[in-house]
């Protein structure tokens, strides 16, 4: 436990890996070796082999929910034995590690860096250090350090620019607002870009949501406005716009994914 | 740690949200941050999208395996948003948390609910309080704050009734016994609605048991009872009759699942 | 806590039940029941029904990365209910529990056998004993004793012998390493049974990696070595011949899985 401390270390995986190699049951095991008293929580582990745009979004979407002092890990991880850089960020109320290829970057916009250090105090990897399985041998070896009280600091120098990712943003011009969907949800919900923000002084009930050839009137509150099967466009728990269908799928029922172009417009 | 508990509070959790989003990730998060002392176990994730009643069964056949004072939080809710009752449920041993749409119902004709709380009590909840994801804002919530020592009266007012499930029952009339399958395991077995209680009085070893156009002679006690390939009933871990092929799948085998007819004759 | 232990006790779990159903929150219900200070880690659950022998890998694979004083849990079980011995291995640094059925046999040839134990005292397990869930009511709840102090002794008496498994080994002969494909991991990439050793005194550099029809120059670092969508031969993060794709699948590029013979010759 860190001095000051008054509960144990926490540390939040967020991976590619897939649950059915033992990727991150080896990830765990190296922090445990480490520091035993540290507690680990999954974000997620089926983010699409090497997707970091969605992995990107789902820390930004996360980080913010975990107790101050949480070590947020995320390793998605294509450059894995290039020389990306390998990084550690300080935040006010957080740690994030992971590699420099913008999987950081999205929670790092609403979250300001303090410090950020390149990972190449090689004392601190599991050796010998593989090419191919960094999330165990370094990602995970330092994690454990961190959680076990070593500071920062000792992991490299401090660098500075951080990797952004090139996404599609929403945009509002006179009285329409374009966006697009960014992923689907378990239930078939497709997550859009467009932002609770962007949406001001809109009313809400007679705006017209278009996606594909299809119409949707008003911005309910909740998936219960509409009756079952039929589309609803909706504020997500996330603050983004969400388009959905009660007890079905709107990715589905529109044939719609990450890249589908939505419009919104005043009714 | 709540006063007088010698261990770490438990918290179990059961939802259909899947482990490719952040939404079981959340809960815990929610959770921790505001009890970090709490342990966590998944009971699954991966019920259907809004099957309640795989969901109840599930909860049902779990929650007397953990330790007494564990808090089970169960979230499949469809009517998330909507004026259904959010409820925590105190029994002599355990607590139950959820919505009021029957996920709770089976766990509770088996452990005699003592109170009846509404969760009604939105200081206890994560602001804002999103109509989308209350598993977050609500269940989590009222988990961690259950699990930290609140008394679980301060959450809400007292209210009865539960929702029920409305379930198909097996019966027995005369010498035939008539259920049905309830879900498929991961290994292809075949759960039924046929409680062993049901059996007593049968001759086990003479017992036929019918599906599809199949019969099969005798209950068993184990899959080792047949040879590989072959078809074998027993009395499953949860004691109820099950279907199964030794080293195979008897719903691809039967082309069965829930809803197929079983029945019983003494041989 | 064991008398003498700084930290609680950590469990690994390995099985093949999947996240679909209770099974594996059930085994950590036990356990926890048992002894509410025991941590778990999951090494992996979605091995496929009763293949021990994948099983038997992933635990050769991943034990040595845990804290020493671990008991690694492993699962997969096709004998459940019949007369096959149920064991409790211990080595210098771990102990083992499983069925003896060949899930332990690799790990078990890289760390000594101590002692092996019948687990034979229902004293210690979850009464009444199933025939066809015998992870939780044996082997979760002796691990359970065991990680709460119990001395092994107490579980069952000394035995020999440990059923082995019949794998195909990876032999060099003259200038020519012939072995095969063992698995297909969740990226595509294709494990053999060639080790790291069997590969010394080649020139690396210089290999021809001959599988199916096609011809892989050389023995690269990392998945860097090949441009995006070529064929790349590694040694993996476990010693082992790897075949990858550089973002790629080589299992879906190659239609090769379990079983495909490799062949190296010097270049």
């Amino acid at each position: 436990m860190r001095p000051g401390m008054k509960h144990p270390p926490l540390v939040s995986l967020l991976t590619d890996f897939g649950l059915q190699d033992n990727f991150v049951g080896l990830m765990k095991a190296v922090i445990l070796r480490i520091n035993p008293a540290c507690r680990i929580v999954d974000i997620c582990h089926e983010v699409g082999p090497q997707d970091i745009r969605r992995a990107a979004l789902l820390l930004e979407n996360s980080f913010g929910y975990f107790p101050e002092g949480t070590i947020h890990l995320a390793v998605v991880d294509p450059g894995v034995g290039s020389r990306r850089r390998k990084l550690l960020v300080e935040t006010r109320r957080y740690y994030f590690i992971g590699p420099d290829n913008g999987v950081l970057s999205l929670a790092l916009k609403k979250e300001r860096p303090l410090r950020v250090i390149e990972l190449s105090n090689s004392r601190f990897f599991l050796k010998p250090v593989s090419d191919t399985f960094q999330g165990r041998d370094v990602f995970a070896s330092i994690a454990g350090h961190l959680s076990a009280g070593i500071p920062a600091g000792r992991f490299g120098r401090r660098v500075t620019g951080l990797q952004q990712l090139a996404l599609p943003i929403a945009r509002r011009k006179g009285g329409v607002i374009s966006g697009e969907v960014v992923y689907i949800d378990r239930f078939g919900n497709l997550a859009t870009n467009i932002g609770k923000a962007l949406l001001e002084g809109f009313n809400r009930k007679q705006a017209c949501v278009c996606v594909k050839d299809r119409l949707i009137r008003g911005i309910s509150r909740s998936y219960q406005a509409a009756p079952k099967g039929r589309l609803v466009a909706l504020i997500s728990s996330f603050n983004t716009l969400e388009i959905a269908v009660a007890d079905g799928s709107a990715s589905a029922c529109l044939g719609a994914g990450p890249g589908t172009k939505i419009t919104i417009r005043r009714g």
